[in-house]
């Protein structure tokens, strides 16, 4: 047998569907069949929903020593499976001493966060393959003391990254950002030459790392058509078509702008990756 | 057996894919279970095409006398179907003489056109139930004659009508627009509570034309969660969400504004319609 990579997931916050949906993937035989997942959270929290959710199987703590380098290994990772057993790093000493459901409290917003910086140093720690994050609540999160718009920004600063970028994967797709939430007209203004220059290094860098070899990278256009010559916008004159030009002058296999409403069904058919 | 309403479909530009598309779609079941159609067009091009193609039945031309209240009846309709035949308002007279392939002329941008305003004028004098249209090239179509930015300029101009809206109609689903071809910047200075107000009102009155009910609106919103409370952007607080208080204030059920991207996902639920 194959042995699987172990995954940790954070819960999110407590008082969200992050239990609920963490407990799903952790039954689903399709995430079992890529991964070991290891639940970072809080197993009261855990063991209220799946009781409600007459979920099969058992959750089980795993010793918290595992964060000193303990091994992670024995009873809890054996018989894993839909209706086997679930590992959870027990975290309730983070979290709030009332379990509330609905609400928004900075308690459970450190809790929250404390899941993702136990998950990034098991990650750091080489203990487990990869981390999943469930979902948070940005005012809870804020209020409890976190004081970045999201996960990747937290991510950042716990890796000492000064400016990250986020990318989406899905099957063979994978998508990276020039600007994520912020309002529209602001992503207009992002869009710069230094900053796709910026994302499409840190993009081909990363990929050529995941994949063993470079990737062909499509630059979406801002506007329909791409900007149909500049009848309908001058972004992809002004900013765009001059970032693609100085990526492939580094030797990166980049082309574009590519029109936004084509790109993706291109992106599907293998075009690029 | 049910009386099927005739269908205009007009050709398209001549040297253009439309032709292709038209005799494909004159001979998919999917279209002869709901319609007879009648190709608007050149029957020569249609009939070097059906060769090409080695498409069955027959192409056969249509009296052009239809055109000033003859009878759309005979044998042109008999026996229209998968293999059967297709009848063609044929206006060789007003398309190039020289039919060449992928080429954009300002004779074939004409004829395009010609083929629209023929169909127009058989809608209006209720010959044919509705039309379709087949796919023009801009650039040909403005040096032909027709300075318009598309179909729905030219349709609107041709109708006496001041101020076009598009709406996309899939299954259930339709959908107006506030802007369409332009840049994205200037669609954002395009959301204005009197735009938003003008597009929901005839919205509002052509889907109860249509559905015989009023209709329930969803407005979309602009930026990402539809602003999260002017988190990311102001247009939902400072124009959307006034401009929905209006059309409710006008007795229209719209509600809004809803986030961009959940708002597909409740549409296609069938919340709205």
């Amino acid at each position: 047998m194959k042995k699987l990579p172990l995954v940790a997931i954070t819960m999110g916050d407590p008082s969200g569907v992050g239990p609920e949906v963490c407990l799903k993937a952790v039954r689903s035989s399709r995430v079992l069949r890529g991964c070991v997942p290891l639940i970072v959270g809080d197993l009261k929290v855990l063991r209220l929903h799946a009781k409600k959710m007459r979920l099969p199987g058992r959750l089980v703590p795993v010793s918290p020593e595992v964060l000193e380098g303990a091994a992670l290994e024995g009873t809890a990772l054996e018989g894993t499976g839909p209706s086997g057993v679930t590992p959870v790093l027990d975290l309730a000493n983070v979290a709030a001493r009332d379990r509330v459901f609905g609400r928004v409290r900075a308690s459970l917003g450190r809790a929250a966060g404390a899941y993702i910086e136990v998950a990034v140093r098991l990650t750091r720690a080489g203990r487990v393959a990869a981390m999943a994050t469930g979902p948070i609540h940005k005012e809870a999160f804020q209020a409890g003391g976190y004081p970045f718009p999201g996960h990747t920004e937290l991510l950042a600063h716990l890796l000492g990254e000064g400016k990250p970028v986020m990318m989406l994967a899905h099957g063979r797709m994978r998508i990276a950002h020039l600007s994520t939430h912020c309002s529209l007209r602001e992503a207009l203004r992002r869009v710069k030459r230094r900053r796709i220059l910026y994302v499409g290094r840190l993009l081909a860098r990363t990929l050529e790392r995941l994949d063993g070899r470079p990737p062909r990278i499509a630059v979406a256009g801002l506007n329909p058509h791409a900007g149909e010559n500049g009848l309908f916008g001058a972004e992809e004159a002004s900013e765009i078509a001059p970032a693609v030009g100085d990526l492939r002058a580094e030797g990166i296999d980049a082309e574009g702008p590519e029109p936004p409403d084509t790109v993706f069904a291109k992106l599907r058919g293998g075009q690029y990756g």
